[in-house]
């Protein structure tokens, strides 16, 4: 379990300043994370890499010459936000392009997806990586589904070798993703890690059993069997990874392979060595020759139980670029010519408060929706305690707690960005990344996608329309099916949004104005979320109470209809009262 | 728990062989450790550094260039032999002498203390430093007494790179020493490590408590209290150490130093982060400047749940050895250009089956001793169950089975030995390996001791008169009271051992004949033995049932007693019949 921690609130910020003091030669803070020290070459792509933090050398060790530069620190476990991803970034950029590669996990791929569009729009052209190498987490037919675990390394290894190497955003891409590719993991656990402050572990796997294809954040695994001996362990996860040899390998006899043991954190070395022992002997018998192999901790889950094994299959350019050196704080190869250091106080780091200049009908658009914020916050006030039970019927009962924390920072994020001139797209932008950060949980990532659509779509100079709003709902919509992976009639907030977004469109588009536009959708709403009362919650690892929900109307679509509801008074208001 | 594994008898051996394959570039295997796979400047001097296994990355994971020229791996928490020491020594000589360093343990200091003697012997110089930076483990006062943990890495350091860059034995051996003497670590523990195959750990500390000071195989710490906030632990360690500046530092403001933050296994990278924060505050405050500090798992036990801090003051010399550029397994440091590979079939690789030249009449009294170990093997076997008796008073009931293991092994040894004409030296010191190795346990360790005392003082030259045999019981009453640190009136085998040895010296020395002297000697060892059920025993942390057994006479000294008059009947036997 994790002992040592003060707050656990300031866990990460303090685990990241501990890291920065430790690294000062290798690394410096930026706002979001880390970038090199060293100076790059002018005109290169910058490798920024990234997720949540716990992970340790992921991601912030593995930021320097030869690896990459700079890395996106989220909270534990969870995605960094598309400002701090856009933050690292800015202040990583060589003038040649920004490469963004981290483990396929939603949250990430929409946050750093974000980013990436901001990055465009800005005129820093910016690509893609989204590691996928674990095999037991979907079938090879679906591989743009499976997660990233420790081959990680590999993609950003070759990533990173390649911009030292001055490939152009071009190159980089076409051989980061040859190296995602070329990169198959399978992971195995003995138990969870324990979150600071937390009572107990984030999942237990049954003593003396071990969960196979268990993700490093607890996602399901495959199967679940008896502890089997080290040879037996190296034997279940060669076998199963020689099953799937990619593309482009002509025969495994002859292969030239890379191999990563990797710890997840309190498997020791040791142990790792005693697997490495029989793998090697497979391999070799398999005719796989090994090139430059790792047995360590590469990517952890703070001390949770578990293992993996990664076949990075190389190519003669692959091979070239796995060899390079590299020096950073956790990750050294070869021997390489220090580069000078960079001088922080010349870096491009925006600035977190800065509030860009906006057209007059966007601010007076963004008062209105902080009004629109204030009723929400006051609606959730009023039901906290009605939201907390209905989720305690078939969940943890915290969701009335969850949405006053997120509607009460986001009212505070937009009260003051109204004070200071914002534009709506700043203001809900400012108002999003509130609400998901203090939240936390589902509903609190969920409501930061919805109000970050919504920024996006109003931005900080157009006058907004009912058509406005509208698309901005509809994009709400999709990325919230998109990160939540939620359809129609699996009882969530989905529910909920589809029928609403689906008639303001229509009626907008009919010519209505907002005002009945939104009448009639909130009550399309409304009754959508009483109606989930009737439906069967689609049953996952995480809600195996849900069934018992039946009968009751789902907690997320409730309270989006009473926002909804709660939202048409303002929009109904004379806009002079509004300033 | 440590949980992959295949038969745990086989552990070590097994991640030594995983270890080799995974850093094949870097050291090669010998027997009893490994050394650099790297050519060294000829007339360097070699270090060579080792223990028990288990602490990786010490000590294997520390061989390379500008590291250690050679690692001795003993088994798990077990001091290796001192014949495993000297293969790695004869290997790793560069023909400039060889440095030794350790952690300061009994087993440890004698092992590697008997192959010094050898060596020199055989005409290499060799020095000791065994590094005492656990300032929990003995006063200052009694710094020779202090047990090495994590400041291992400064002492080999600075050894190494010392002798990188051409230092005399005596040189590196100054300035190890300063190292040495620089060098201050305290830890805490949350929790013990679990050996391969074990259900329990080695020890526990009570839940939400923490032991200060106690060592990394579970050695009595000094104080128990609640587990503090990270940045509370953080002014604990830094507190306690800063009470102890070493001597030469003049002033704490205005001081360099380097500092080590070590993870013992499962307390995790960003709870040491969090730690560090705060260290580095305290020490920054404290006007001291930080070179180049390490935050990691440097020293470790298994899965242990524990941290030491250690500052190592710096001089200028020390500083530009501490920054010198390193290429181990799990430890890098600067950029330095590879040295060409050593051509790995032309070491001095001692053959551990050789059977050195003996004269005839060595090889004679190697016959007789012979006898006397399988008439030993005799009166355990139909003993073995009186003396588990006897331990299971007041310890785990397992002297009868051990001892039992012991001579069985030690038997064996000595025929196959006799039957290769070795001299009484050569077949006491195998059969003594051959002991130590399968009884384990303290008491297989003491009759370790007691024979290898034997067979340096016999050698395989002399012929061997009572004079000769009540020297080396001499020897081997002192090894065994400087290893076991027990005195007479402990309740040990050292109140048989000290009357046998000084009858026996004594009725040697007014003219007795063997048979007639040990006839003497071994009855005052019989009544001592007896006598010890009067005693009250020492009582330590790991004994705390031992104060039962007062009555009942100590199993150590009882089996003492039995084995030294089974073995009048084999002197008193005509020579002719023993061959």
């Amino acid at each position: 379990m994790t002992r040592l921690f003060n707050d656990p609130v300031n866990f990460v910020d303090e685990a990241t300043e501990g890291f920065v003091a430790a690294h000062a030669q290798r690394v410096c803070q930026v706002p979001g994370g880390v970038i090199r020290r060293t100076r790059s070459e002018p005109g290169t792509v910058a490798v920024v890499i990234g997720g949540g933090s716990g992970h340790y050398p992921a991601f912030a060790g593995l930021v320097g010459q030869g690896l990459a530069h700079g890395a996106v620190m989220g909270n534990l476990f969870a995605s960094p936000s598309a400002q701090q991803v856009y933050n690292v970034c800015k202040a990583a950029n060589n003038g040649g392009g920004v490469l963004l590669s981290f483990g396929n996990y939603a949250g990430d791929v929409l946050h750093f997806g974000q980013a990436r569009e901001r990055l465009i729009r800005e005129g820093i052209p910016c690509e893609i990586v989204a590691v996928i190498d674990d095999v037991s987490s979907a079938s090879q037919e679906e591989l743009h589904k499976r997660r990233g675990i420790a081959g990680d390394l590999t993609v950003f290894k070759i990533a990173a070798a390649a911009a030292e190497a001055g490939y152009s955003l071009e190159e980089v891409v076409r051989i980061s993703r040859a190296a995602n590719l070329r990169t198959r993991s399978m992971g195995v656990a003995f138990d969870g890690c324990t979150l600071p402050g937390s009572k107990d572990a984030l999942f237990h796997v049954p003593a003396g059993k071990m969960a196979v294809g268990l993700g490093i954040h607890g996602e399901p695994g495959i199967s679940e069997q008896a502890i089997p001996t080290a040879d037996a362990l190296a034997e279940l996860l060669v076998s199963h990874l020689l099953e799937e040899v990619p593309d482009g390998v002509k025969s495994v006899k002859g292969a030239r392979a890379s191999v990563l043991l990797n710890g997840l954190g309190s498997i020791k070395y040791e142990e790792l060595f005693v697997v490495y022992r029989r793998v090697n002997q497979l391999l070799e018998a398999a005719g796989i020759e090994i090139i430059e192999p790792e047995v360590g901790e590469l990517v952890t889950s703070l001390d949770m139980a578990g293992a993996s094994l990664t076949l990075f299959w190389l190519d003669d350019e692959l091979e070239r670029l796995w060899k390079a050196p590299a020096d950073a704080p956790a990750y050294r190869k070869g021997s390489l010519e220090p580069a000078p250091p960079i001088d922080a106080s010349k870096l491009d780091i925006p600035d977190a408060d800065e509030i860009p200049a906006a057209s007059e009908p966007s601010i007076a658009a963004a008062r209105c929706l902080y009004r629109a914020l204030s009723a929400t916050r006051k609606v959730i006030d009023d039901n906290v305690e009605e939201l907390g039970r209905l989720d305690a019927i078939a969940g943890d009962g915290d969701h009335g707690i969850g949405m006053q924390r997120g509607a009460v920072a986001a009212e505070l994020a937009a009260e003051e960005a109204v004070s200071r001139s914002a534009g709506a797209g700043t203001m809900l932008r400012l108002a999003a990344e509130a609400w998901a950060d203090r939240a936390g949980g589902t509903s609190g990532a969920i409501w930061g996608v919805m109000l970050n659509a919504l920024s996006l779509t109003l931005g900080d100079d157009e006058t907004p329309s009912a058509a406005h709003y509208a698309d901005g709902v509809t994009k709400a919509k999709e990325d919230v099916m998109t990160f939540g992976k939620a359809k129609a009639g699996d009882k969530t907030l989905v529910d909920a949004l589809i029928p609403f977004s689906d008639a303001l469109s229509q009626a907008v588009a009919a010519g209505d104005d907002l005002s009945t536009a939104w009448q009639k959708a909130s009550a399309e709403a409304t009754a959508a979320a009483e109606a989930t009362a009737q439906l069967s919650p689609k049953l996952g690892r995480a809600r195996p109470l849900a069934k018992k929900s039946v009968g009751t109307p789902d907690p997320g679509a409730t309270s989006l209809a009473m926002i909804l509801t709660a939202i048409q008074t303002v929009i109904d208001q004379p806009v002079a009262e509004v300033s």
